[in-house]
C-alpha cells in the first residue's frame, strides 16, 4: 500500500485563464498543449472546472489519461467541463480562486482577464510560483514569461520541485 | 479521450470523523474499513485529510489502489495524512468542512464529535445525503444508522446514484 | 479618537435561527426580544442577514438603535432583511455560516434546524461559547438551554466577557 | 425604528492597501486622509483590518467617529489595529480578500501590492467599481487613477451610488 510524505506525491500544477465567454481560441489551444504536457509528466492538473482555458486545460490532460481537478465557483458538478476528473462544486464564488491560486505547487497562468490575474497575484501573496503565457492584463507584473506551452510546463515543474 | 458527463464520473463519496486527537482506534479501524469498500466500489474518497478517521479511510482506500482527496484546513499539505492521494491544503480554518460536506455526492460520517456533526448538518442543509456509522453527537438526529462499515457504503452509493 | 485593544471594543454577540420559510413566528418573536436586549447591553448583533429569526433579531436591535452584521449567503446585499444595519455579501453560500459561528463573542442559537446545527456546531469546535433558546434539534447536545430571551442574553454577555 | 432598502442603507466602502511590513508611512498618511473624508461622508469603511494602509484608514475614519470593519485572515479579533470598530476574524486566510473587494459598493485601493491587486481584480471580475490612488503594481490595468484622496473618495462615492 503506498504511503507517502507530500514529497513523493505527483506533483499539482494550477492552470489560470478565461472562461468560454471571454476566451480567445488560441488561449484555449495552448491550455490543452499545457494540459497534456503536464499529464506526460505525471502532474495533476488543478484548474477552475469550467469552459476556455480550463477545458482546453482538463481536455489536454485527459488525452494524455491524466487527472484534473476543477474548483467550481458554484454548487453544482454538471456545471464541469466534460474533461474534468474531479469536479469540486466550492460553492464558495469567486473565492474558489483561491483554491486554484493555493492548492497547486505552481502556477501557469494563460492570457488572463481580472479572474486570472487575481489567482496570479493571489499566488504571488501567498508565495505559489508563477509562470505566464501569452500573458495579457498580466503582463506588466515583471513575472517570468514562457515562450511556448513546453516553456510554461518545464518552468513551473522546476518550480513546484524547487519549493 | 474520456469525455464525461457528471453522471459518468465516478462517484465521490465524503467520509466524516474525528481527528486523531480525540479518535478511538475503533473508528479508525471502522474508517478503513470504509475507505477499502468504497475504492473496491470505484468511487473517489473525500475526507479531511488529517489523522484518526480520515486517515483510516485513505489507509483504507490506498489499500485498494483507490484516491483520496483531503481538504486541509491549513495552508499546508505537508500536514496530510501519508495515505492521502491529493492534498488540498485550502487555507480556509474550519470553513473547509463546508466543502467536505458539499463535495461528495454523500456523506458517511462516523462516530463524530463537534467538527463531524457540523459536516453532517451543513450536508444535511445542502442536501447531500448522510448515513451514519457508530454515531456519537450526531445519534439523536434522525437520521439513517448502518450496521456495519459495508452496510454504510452500500446506503451511501445507493443514496448517491439516486440524486 | 477611539483607541481599542479588543478588549474594550462592544461585545459581538452571533444569534442563530431558522430563516424565513422554515420559522415558527414564536422564535422570530423570541429573536425580536433576544436583539432588543442585546443592544440594550452595547452589544453588536451579527446574523446572516435573511428572513425568520435573523429578522426578528436585527428588529429587535434596530428598535433599541442597535447595530446589526448580515452575512449573506449571496452576493446581493439587497437581499438582507429591513433592519440589517451592515449587510455583508458574502458571496460564500453555505460558508457564510462559518463567519456567524466564528466572529462573535459567544453565540445564541434560537430553535433551529440543520443551518442552526451546523453554526452551532461549528461555534463548539472553534470554542466560542453557545446558550439554546427553545432548541429543536440542538436540543440534545448538553448545551446550555436558557429559560427565556433575557437569560440567554445574560449567559451569552456572561461568556463573552470570559472568554 | 428604522427599516431600510439596500438603496437607503449607508454606503461601504471598501479600501486596500499594503500591510504594515511592506508599506510606506505616505500611503499610511493617504490612507488616513481617505478614511476620514469617507467617514464625514457618513459611508463605512471596509479593509482588511490590519496594519499599514489599513490601520490608516481605520484611525482616519475614528478620528470623525466613523465606522470601520476589518476581515481579518487569521482567527483572533486581538490581530485587529485598534482603531477598528467591528473586526471579523475571518479565519479564511486569504480567502478574506474576497470579502474586502466583494463587500464594498466600491473599492480604494490605495499604492499596493499583490493583495491589494487580488483585491482590485477580484473587485473588477465581481463587478465592483474601482478607483487607484498613489497605484504601483496596479498602475497598468487601464484603471481610473485619482489625483488626492479627496479626489479617490468622491469618485468612490459617485461610482457607489452609480451602481
Amino acid at each position: 500500500m503506498q504511503r507517502r510524505s507530500e514529497g513523493e506525491r505527483p506533483l499539482r500544477i494550477a492552470v489560470s485563464g478565461a472562461g468560454a465567454d471571454t476566451c480567445d481560441p488560441h488561449l484555449e489551444q495552448l491550455g490543452e498543449e499545457v494540459g497534456a504536457l503536464l499529464a506526460e509528466n505525471g502532474a495533476i492538473v488543478i484548474c477552475g472546472g469550467l469552459g476556455g482555458v480550463m477545458e482546453g486545460v482538463a481536455r489536454g490532460a485527459a488525452s494524455r489519461g491524466g487527472i484534473s481537478v476543477g474548483f467550481l465557483p458554484g454548487s453544482d458538478a454538471d456545471a464541469a467541463n466534460p474533461y474534468i476528473t474531479l469536479p469540486i462544486a466550492s460553492g464558495l464564488g469567486e473565492a474558489r480562486n483561491v483554491l486554484v491560486a493555493r492548492s497547486g505547487d505552481a502556477l501557469i497562468a494563460i492570457g488572463g482577464e481580472w479572474g486570472t490575474l487575481s489567482e496570479v497575484s493571489l499566488a504571488m501573496k501567498i508565495g505559489v510560483p508563477v509562470v505566464l503565457l501569452a500573458p495579457a492584463r498580466t503582463g506588466d507584473l515583471g513575472l517570468p514569461v514562457a515562450a511556448s506551452p513546453r516553456e510554461a510546463v518545464e518552468t513551473a515543474l522546476r518550480s513546484a520541485r524547487g519549493r
